[in-house]
């Protein structure tokens, strides 16, 4: 068939990701993610400190371009609209990795509650971080904290909704979608 | 001096908080709060299952007032509207508790990773739960569930700015002007 082989790392996403979905989290072994894969354990542990890193690997460098996204705004930005900013940088990074393996991703999430809470966790932290460098930028208490939040619920709600969906739009146009969404949310009386 | 001693209850919720300030949660045991109150052991699991329940009591009770709040709110309410009902009913609640342990109370569980993430967890079944109560009234999604996500933001936040400050605003109002707060930066540019 030749089919396209994609690299270790993604190999070993998918397998876990098919594990965790088969038989759950807790009952997975790195070592069977690797047989699933067609690689070696060491390998798995060259990628990923455990198996918990597979589901979320890589978020420090996803608020590192949230903020740098929300920095990134004019000064005539209301706080909303440089967090929502950094939603764009976010969706672009999320965006690339596959609808499919993103959904799986929260559904195995969804069915443990030690995987659930450290989700919530990291967007806490995503929105402590975000609100700190609204403040840097001069937006006072709670607007600040109050516009980070707003902007990790619209992308755990955008992100959601894109994974879910099967139609053609891409993940940062759900995410402008629920931005305004929610805009009008907080506007209906 | 004559000072008025809570019930049992309340001295227990005293202790626990002021020993779990000191010492921190995990080093702190049901039978050293209740020597600190001045009671038995026995008595301190009459009134709480463990001692990580001093902290989470009463989360049942507060989901029930919220959703009836909610659910109290007529159809020509939006659903943010409607949200902010629920918030009145639970700001009417945990008013009731005193300010000095609300702030101790947040203070020990943003010192512990693990009751921060419980504490999150117990926000998102609120909203999870505000947000269904929404569909039931007809409320669409995504809307349903970023009102009840951004009420639950504007309660905490709320109750943070309560227990932070020394001045005589109540809880309900407090939590009034974070929800109008909220309304202001989701409406700005």
């Amino acid at each position: 068939m030749g089919r396209w082989q994609p690299d270790s790392r993604g190999r070993l996403q998918e397998a876990a990701l098919a594990l965790y979905s088969e038989r759950g989290f807790d009952q997975t072994t790195a070592a069977q993610i690797a047989a699933r894969a067609g690689l070696t354990e060491r390998t798995f542990f060259r990628h990923f400190a455990d198996k918990r890193e597979v589901l979320f690997g890589g978020s420090a460098l996803l608020e590192e371009r949230i903020v740098a996204g929300v920095a990134s705004a004019p000064a005539s930005d209301g706080p909303f609209a440089a967090v929502s900013r950094g939603l764009d940088a976010a969706a672009a990074m999320l965006g690339e990795f596959r609808r499919d393996l993103t959904r799986q991703r929260q559904a195995v999430i969804a069915a443990n509650p030690e995987l659930r809470e450290r989700e919530l966790a990291k967007l806490a932290d995503y929105a402590a971080t975000v609100g700190a460098t609204l403040r840097q930028m001069g937006v006072s208490e709670p607007r600040a904290t109050l516009a980070a939040e707003a902007g990790m619920t619209a992308l755990r709600v955008g992100l959601q909704r894109w994974a879910g969906a099967d139609d053609g739009q891409d993940l940062a146009a759900t995410v402008r979608d629920v931005v305004a969404e929610l805009r009008a949310v907080a506007a209906s009386g």
